[in-house]
């Protein structure tokens, strides 16, 4: 099955941590591949790189991306984040496979739709689970479960910042 | 803060599975209450059962509830378990307070609302999230961030059951 979690709300990356653990508990194996994250101080990834039956790729590099104009390396580590995930999904050998922050790769261009789709597209007996805002309307289309993760309200709009621990 | 999870998405009780491991992973403390879910079966409680700086109380039976006609002990669980909630948000001794299900539990009145407003009143230093569907408006008025989990799409809609390592 696909699952996609998109929307502007809170709680879409971390559903999947949550889908995770649920499948570490049950002595699944697990396979996260981060786009646009490459940064091993999220608390999650310190936790869960020390968990056994998991393994993690993260893309990306440490600095933000200028959605109108995103630099040359933006592109390649897209492009390498999604071969990782091929790879991955062909190799069978993950009973979930998180490909996290895809949906904004492709909002921003980073990685052309086909590709995304070509992922729905492998027949895998794995779960797998897409992540990000702005999933398109054909992804949306070709996944078996989708949830919108709708902001209804954020403490972001009283000026809170985001917080260690909670944010990351 | 106060975060609500909320909506008739898959994805809420995992997102707050997700800010558990990130938190444990940024080594705050953890205390997971449920409601509804006296079952140390969930791939998700075996596995966070044997982490350290997590405390998990469930509550209610290995029953399901009739929303219309609740047995006297599932009024008595989740009692037992609201009174629960306010003993660990007053020991300030958690950094992050899971209270799972609380939503339905008021919905379907195995609580009235104003306990479930007490506890988003203690003015506690600890993150507390709240989840399950139904929230009420009010509930809504009082978080701090309020995400629907909005379901676009469900495989369940194509006969598909819940399965082990996924749903539970």
């Amino acid at each position: 099955m696909i699952h996609i979690y998109t929307g502007n709300g809170k709680g879409k990356t971390t559903a999947a941590l949550g889908l995770i653990i649920r499948a570490l508990g049950n002595q699944k194996r697990v396979c996260l591949i981060q786009f646009m994250k490459k940064n091993f101080a999220y608390g999650e990834i310190k936790f869960l790189s020390q968990q056994r039956n998991i393994d993690i790729f993260q893309f990306g590099t440490d600095k933000l991306i200028d959605p109108e104009n995103p630099a040359k390396i933006d592109f390649e580590e897209a492009e390498k984040a999604y071969q990782k995930a091929e790879q991955v999904i062909k190799s069978n050998k993950y009973d979930l496979v998180v490909i996290d922050e895809i949906n904004v790769a492709i909002a921003w261009k980073l990685l052309p739709k086909e590709k995304q789709f070509y992922l729905m597209e492998l027949k895998s007996d794995a779960e797998i689970v897409m992540t990000g805002r702005y999933a398109s309307k054909e992804a949306i289309e070709k996944a078996d479960l989708v949830t919108e993760m709708r902001e209804i309200k954020h403490y972001f709009q009283k000026g809170v910042q985001a917080r260690k621990g909670i944010e990351f």
